[in-house]
């Protein structure tokens, strides 16, 4: 298969290479690394970047950057909320409404989202909540109406024990996932033959 | 209690009424008609609405208009999506926010979102599955976060029997409920003592 992974070179990309190298023929992207670059928050970059690729079979998306932004409930305004939804949201949104003509019959997407159950909830991250929130409502949906057997899923953890040194301190006690663990999510939405599926890793406590 | 109903002359915000009448002082607020006017699309309106209103002991919302955009995912583009973020998602989070002040001890939001489980997906609204994902996540979020034990819940019907002559034909098959049950969750949110509950009416067959 001939993937296209943005997001290449972080925790959870740099797995999912490692999990699907050898087999497949995977095309890197991101910000500032990888085969091919965009900043997934310009929708114009998103449509030149389809625009100079081939066609492919999977297009799977492991991004951080902005993502959301985080502060306490009180101290949010509906600017702070945008950020979320403008980058983590329309960006994945966008990357499969122009992805859509580029991806072979019976391809796939895969998005990644996060884990929003009430057990799972800390505070300050309720943009990212919100777009966690959507991106599973959109999957749920998009599956129902994407063209020629295309298949949308999302991947959706808590933490990464990865990333459990910069953001562990604000997830005190909840439930971590490695990164290898995630990437499996990835290689059961691009190799098999899913759709709708949102697959969460380290939501509750057993 | 004073209640604040914005959408109160909607075909849920009358049956809310009806639920909540005599016991308690409701207030309704819609953009065309109501005791006091906004646009919830419109922040400053929000912002001038609640400066002008005393304390309240609940904010229920049951707005409708524009709320989402209405295409088939292959002629959605992100200004489309923006639509029911900027509209019904940011709208009513928006409330919140600026409503907190104003909001009593204990007191409740109560909210207006939809069913979007896969059972009850149909073409055409992925907009509005997406704002409906949004909101339950930030009602889930905003829950654990609110000041003074405020509290908040999402109401979240699937299709009204009184919706059914507009938009039935764009639910054939689907469960309806009447907009007299879906008010009595929103008693439940605003005279009970829950929080961070999603109300669902009309999801799944049985
Ligand atoms: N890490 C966690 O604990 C965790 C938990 C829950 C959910 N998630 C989700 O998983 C995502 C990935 O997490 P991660 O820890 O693997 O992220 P990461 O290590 O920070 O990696 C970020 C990747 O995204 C790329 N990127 C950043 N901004 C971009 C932009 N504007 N346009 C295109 N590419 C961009 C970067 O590429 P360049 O370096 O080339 O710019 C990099 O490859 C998170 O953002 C979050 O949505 C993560
Ligand atoms: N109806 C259904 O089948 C159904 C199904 C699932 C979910 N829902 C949710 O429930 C909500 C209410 O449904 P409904 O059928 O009761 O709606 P509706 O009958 O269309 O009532 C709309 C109400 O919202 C007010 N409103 C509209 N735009 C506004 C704005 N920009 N600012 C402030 N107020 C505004 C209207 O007030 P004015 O007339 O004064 O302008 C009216 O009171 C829907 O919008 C949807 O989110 C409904």
């Amino acid at each position: 298969m001939k993937i296209l992974l943005i997001g290449a070179s972080g925790h959870i990309g740099q797995t999912v290479i490692a999990a699907l190298d050898g087999r497949h023929e995977v095309i890197t992207a991101g910000r500032h690394s990888g085969d091919v670059r965009l900043d997934i928050e310009d929708e114009n970059s998103i449509i030149e970047l389809f625009r100079r690729l081939p066609r492919l079979d999977a297009v799977a998306v492991a991004t951080g950057g902005r993502n959301g932004h985080l502060a306490p409930l009180s101290e949010m305004r509906a600017e702070h909320y945008r950020v979320g939804l403008e980058s983590k949201l329309l960006g994945q949104v966008n990357t499969v409404l122009h992805g859509m003509d580029k991806l072979n019959d019976g391809g796939s997407f895969t998005l990644v989202g996060g884990v929003w159950d009430p057990q799972s909830i800390v505070p300050l991250f309720s943009n990212l909540y919100m777009v966690n929130g959507a991106l599973e409502a959109f999957v749920v949906a998009a599956a129902t109406e994407l063209p020629r057997r295309q298949r949308i899923n999302l991947v959706a953890p808590l933490l990464l024990s990865e990333s459990a040194p910069q953001y562990g301190h604000l997830f005190r006690g909840a439930p971590q996932v490695s990164a290898a663990e995630v990437a499996r999510a990835y290689s059961l939405s691009i190799e098999g033959i899913q759709s709708g599926q949102i697959y969460r890793f380290g939501a509750g406590h057993g």
